[in-house]
């Protein structure tokens, strides 16, 4: 075990769109685990687009990173020491820990991990948050139903993916955005979607979604917002159900952001709008698990991963989040498995 | 019986707001009914904000009306003479006639009215349309409980009103936004509200509704949309639920009207919002009169009623809505009942 331990720190809050000065890379000793704790060393890390949020200070569902402190993530780790925390030193754990190569953690914080279920990283995708966001978000919010016409943004993301693919296994016609043509053959060639539209090849949304979704939108699942937002609800069938699940592409905006006001069109076609945070489901968490790990081990649900090298570069892999640089769930490699 | 009808014309679409020219008042011989039919003489005449979108000429939930095509609305009236239409000569009855003196109509598209329920001109609102829609939009689409900090705007409209007491009989903290003193007094004072907002006597709407609705807002019932609307979002609580009923401050828009975008906010507050239309709640409309009629009759709810004279005053009365001169239901009285 090395003796030095590097984490990230907010170094200042950014204005508008984050970059590198927003992160501060320093170096301390190795924890040492307090009484219950674990001293854990980070494998994967997750970098999620909710994170912009907490680099501001405005108080939302999730608490603001103070400047100067540490960043929090998702993280697959080993432990390496335990004291009093419940695991053994090489058990495989997953937790909110923080951007670093070790960190300390309460055990009740930790969760097994079991390799068995597939590779540790799904833990962090498919098979973890941004997986059974895609499951509650689907099946409860949009409440998509067999013949559907279902449409999900920023669906060659983590979470936009399984949404899809979960849609589809329910018998829905699925019409995905996504942001380069490499993306919308994976939608259309490898995760089954009846179509993709690659939002940045064409202004025309609307008429890209008259192609794609002639029978008009039953059910919609929004990652990003904005004007793919603005043209799915004007195509939006009666009865629509809208599940709001990230708003990306209005994150880094300096000014508040407008657009068209739309609720005159929600009464129009008696369409429902909702946001939802996946930690409300948390009693079910189980239940997603179980079912998502099903679909992944017979192959009804493919997941994709890009993986970041290095620690050092988890702030690029954050910031590629904003350009769409990954397709499925964006990772960082921080430290190999022990043999 | 006179032998000469008037009726209000669509003279031309209007762009933006309507105003006189937008109607043509135009006579004609009293129309003969034919097989199945009655003659009905128009007492009360409804004008309702909804009829806006109908001189439009896009396609939405109810047809555009013609160019030179006769207006329609609720009324209640007399029948005169039926031919086959089940119906005797000095029945009251109500249905989506003309805005006419005289006009005819199939006997499965009238409806008795009883007298001994109430003035026969509460058909057209508490009892009608208007207390129907606030009945099912507080009820089951903003879906208000006990403890609830429950918002209406156009509080002293036709729907608002109701929609207010329904909230406070379920136990919730009510608060109104509405244009004039005199309203706000209407809404505290005769109604019980907790509290009436003068929207016309400031703009920092988030501060009157800091002050109205310290515990923030459960549940928002709207009739008008824009800026009141974007302040009741900024002020949403967990979980909230908004009934979007109308939006009145949007109709005579002549470019789409923009405003801040808040699909964020509904994911930090996992809130729901949702448009509905009270025919899409028409196998309950028995249950709803029921309802309102022993509210009513046990002064449980109150209403009030903006009579204008004559039919010929009728777009004044329709115009007027859109400045909020009316407290509670508009009506046009066209005829007196024969003794």
């Amino acid at each position: 075990m090395a003796d030095r331990n590097r984490k990230f720190l907010l170094a200042k809050r950014p204005e508008g769109r984050p970059d590198r000065d927003t992160f501060d890379l320093v170096e301390e000793d190795v924890p040492e685990p307090g009484p219950g704790e674990a001293l854990v060393r980070t494998l994967y890390l997750s970098v999620d687009p909710y994170m912009r949020g907490r680099m501001d200070a405005r108080e939302s569902y999730a608490d603001p990173w103070g400047v100067g402190e540490p960043l929090q993530a998702g993280v697959v780790g080993e432990v390496v020491e335990s004291n009093g925390a419940g695991f053994e030193p090489g058990d495989l754990v997953a937790g909110n820990l923080e951007w670093a190569d070790y960190a300390t953690a309460r055990g009740a914080e930790l969760q097994p991990v079991n390799p068995d279920h597939g590779p540790i990283s799904t833990a962090l995708g498919v098979l973890g948050m941004p997986g059974r966001t895609a499951y509650f978000g689907t099946r409860e919010v949009a409440e998509v139903r067999a013949g559907d016409t279902f449409v999900v943004s920023g669906a060659a993301g983590a979470v936009g993916s399984v949404a899809g693919q979960i849609a589809k296994l329910t018998g829905a016609r699925v019409v995905g955005f996504a942001g380069s043509d490499e993306k919308v053959a994976f939608l259309e060639d490898d995760l089954g979607f009846d179509a993709g539209i690659n939002y940045k090849e064409t202004d025309d949304y609307r008429a890209a979604l008259d192609e794609a979704a002639p029978d008009g939108v039953d059910a919609y699942f929004d990652n990003v917002g904005g004007p793919i937002t603005d043209a799915v609800f004007s195509r939006l069938n009666v009865d629509a159900r809208v599940a709001v699940c990230g708003q990306i592409s209005q994150y880094n905006a300096e000014e508040l952001p407008t657009g068209p006001r739309k609720l005159g069109t929600l009464i129009e076609k008696r369409a429902r709008v909702e946001g939802f945070l996946v930690n409300d489901f948390q009693p079910r968490f189980a239940e997603a698990s179980k079912q998502l790990g099903r679909w992944v081990a017979a192959g009804d649900v493919d997941y994709r991963e890009t993986v970041t090298e290095g620690l050092e570069n988890a702030p690029d892999a954050f910031l590629g989040l904003f350009d769409g640089e990954n397709v499925g769930k964006q990772l960082v490699k921080v430290g190999e498995r022990e043999a």
